[in-house]
């Protein structure tokens, strides 16, 4: 195959990395893999497409969906119209009613897959990224715990990756709907899409459009302010809602929730999770706890991991399908650690010992010393010609690999060299260990690291 | 989100796994991932698009290309038209040809990601599918000796895995051209055509085929066939090709080829790469060896593992890129994995333990200890609710979690019971360790070992 053209220009929305910066994007879902699976998570991979009905049940993001169709379609328009998914939520929702008889409830699933949305790309805003996505799905029914270890997990999963601290706050639609209506307000979305728009407008204009769109009286505008201005990480939060003089079931309800889910988080990871009663994205849709996180000093990024207990995830006839999830918007964060140098890898390839090649003749010994040493877990390579030793030794110093291997002639025993240090010495390829950080590409602090 | 929907159907030619099944898909690329990077291949991912422009080069597979365009397009059509990538070697090729400036060459990449085929899915055929894929690429050139080292790689990833015996083939372009021409034959890719079909049609058919179509003479008709029809191991083959009287510049260059690739392979891996002068299948655009891999007893499956040297993968002004490559098709086989039953997961969950729980009270307690767990390594839940032991036992056995933890109520030690076994044993969390086989997900044989 030719492929001739100009170099070509990266398309916007479409990040790729160089090998270094992908082994880093690696580490970081490695990580987050190996946290879920800890806490017994089964993973799954959706396809990437469903019917285009499904994808654009959410009007909100319809637009957003990419439809694909056969460049030379010769089906006749017979077959069902088919889109990339735009999160990993629809599919779940999907693969659940799909195989619903197959699967053990409640089902602990996580999903690390690249999702599409035709946004424009601008403000950071990616078409093509990755989302690591857990949930737990109940069938008929799913008890309140998950909705208190499902953001542990998360906090857990995020601590564990070299980022500056990580702070989730955490609200609850039973508060907000409970409290609004048990003081007389009726149309609670209204109510908490103006709430959405606090930190944007500020409180005036908030009260502003409550009342002029006649939605709350001036006074139940400033009741569903001071709810708003609640926040912090202990049993004083219930306290300070009580104290606002409202009360209604479903606001007991949402509160003791709330409340126990902000004690157990504080007893895992104090610090970490907080109640914040001015969150109300998502709100509209959730049914119980939601989640917002955002990373210090990185507040401009938005909410990195974000999530919440649908009631009815998915149903089927009589049967729902209730869920609590949460989805971390892996690509976004992976760009910032990389662009704020928070994180890198200590070296860009898998290699640790390049085998250095006197003459093209020895090539097959010098596999065979490359070979030894990878049976013992030792990725090795062999130069890519038997150019001088210096050439051969600024190959390696470019990839990053640390040592390079000289093959004993004439009977002299074999040595290998690390090239940072200088250090040379007699080796044996069935004995030789490198040491262990050497070993794997791992995750280094950058120059500016995450966790100063 | 609330997504009634009757049962939703599969979409034929988009496979998509249970989590057992998806575990041991996931066992599969992690273990051809660990060859690779043993080899000091580095990972990449491309985007999921590329130009259609870039996508319908060559013309057999442009009319399975998969365009995506935005549900609401407000761009006016003013942007490029894309496409999902069908392989991974067109978004290679723009890869180095937008990056070459920061990589170091001979580049030696792997990538393991989904492409999309738009074709009829039939025959076991996907739509989608993972593809493994590794590479080098040299810039302006590319020694020889890769043409060896590359199968060799991909032959070593494949008996790693629980396989039956796989069984990998290897022509030489200058062999076939050289002979062709050495004979007087001008039509080399005609010819390469006719060859192809030998297998289905026959050695008479083919004969008739070339001399109809006046490619060849029925004397040079013979000759084509005597020499597809020499194959081995060793230095014979080319022994056997010197027999039928022919010679050429190019024809003793290919021969040397070969049997340096057969000798060296011979030498690292017996029995499994052997010469075949009948394979011609993408002889018409590779350039110098081609390899194409059956799977023993499952050579219905076609090639699983096929690739060859090119001598201009890209090619910038007057910058070419010649490469060598080999492709696993990942999903495929998995899928005949699963279906002959020649390999399961050990258990389709990550869990080790569950930990049982006497009262809904007592979670924190039991979150405890399996927050114990999780640190040393070992993966742990909590029982979803606090049933009857008897009904949280079979939980666990259903998700195949091996080991069921009872936390020591008023004083009494911890107790873990093997739920296969049925031993149970005091035990505490912080010293408490499984057998190395239980820790993890692994594969085990099937009811059918692919490897007796």
């Amino acid at each position: 195959m030719i492929l001739p053209m100009a170099r070509p220009t990266p398309l916007s929305g479409f990040p790729e990395w160089l090998p270094g910066d992908r082994a880093v994007e690696r580490a970081v879902i490695d990580s987050l893999r190996r946290t879920f699976e800890l806490h017994g998570f089964s993973e799954i991979e959706t396809r990437a497409v469903e019917p285009v009905t499904q994808l654009t049940q959410q009007g909100e993001t319809s637009k957003e969906v990419y439809v694909i169709s056969r460049l030379h379609d010769e089906s006749g328009g017979g077959e069902a119209r088919l889109g990339l998914h735009f999160d990993l939520t629809v599919p779940l929702a999907r693969y659940v009613l799909e195989h619903a008889g197959q699967l053990v409830f409640p089902f602990k699933r996580y999903q690390i897959q690249k999702v599409w949305r035709g946004e424009r790309p601008q403000d950071g805003r990616f078409r093509e990224f990755y989302q690591a996505d857990i949930d737990v799905i109940g069938a008929q029914e799913l008890p309140f715990h998950y909705e208190v270890e499902l953001p542990l997990v998360m906090a857990e999963a995020l601590t564990a990756l070299p980022l500056p601290p990580i702070r989730m706050v955490v609200n609850n639609r039973k508060v907000a709907e409970g409290f609004y209506r048990g003081i007389g307000i009726e149309d609670v979305p209204a109510t908490l899409r103006a709430v959405d728009k606090l930190a944007k407008i500020g409180s005036e204009a908030v009260i502003a459009e409550l009342v002029e769109a006649k939605i709350a009286s001036a006074a139940q505008a400033e009741q569903v302010l001071a709810l708003a201005k609640i926040n912090g990480s202990d049993e004083s939060v219930a306290q300070r809602v009580h104290d606002l003089g409202v009360s209604s079931e479903l606001l007991s309800e949402g509160l003791s929730e709330l409340t126990a889910l902000i004690t157990a988080a504080h007893e895992r990871l104090p610090g970490v999770i907080a109640a914040d009663l001015s969150i109300a994205r998502g709100l509209d849709y959730y049914t119980g706890s939601v989640f917002e996180t955002t990373l210090e000093g990185h507040e401009d990024l938005g909410s990195i991991c974000s999530g919440g207990r649908y009631d009815s995830l998915a149903r089927a006839g009589n049967r729902i399908y209730p869920g609590v999830g949460l989805s971390i918007g892996v690509s976004r964060l992976v760009a910032r650690m990389l662009s704020a140098d928070m994180v890198r890898i200590n070296r860009a390839v898998p290699t640790v010992v390049l085998v250095a090649l006197a003459a093209e003749e020895e090539r097959g010994a010098a596999q065979g010393i490359a070979h030894t040493l990878r049976q013992r877990g030792i990725a090795a390579d062999v130069a890519p010609t038997a150019a001088k030793f210096g050439r051969q030794i600024r190959h390696a110093d470019r990839l990053g690999i640390p040592y390079v291997w000289f093959p004993g002639r004439d009977g002299e025993p074999d040595e290998v060299k690390d090239i940072r240090s200088g250090d040379q010495v007699a080796a044996t390829a069935t004995t030789w260990q490198p040491p262990s950080q050497d070993l794997r590409q791992h995750l280094v602090p950058g120059e500016v690291p995450g966790t100063d």
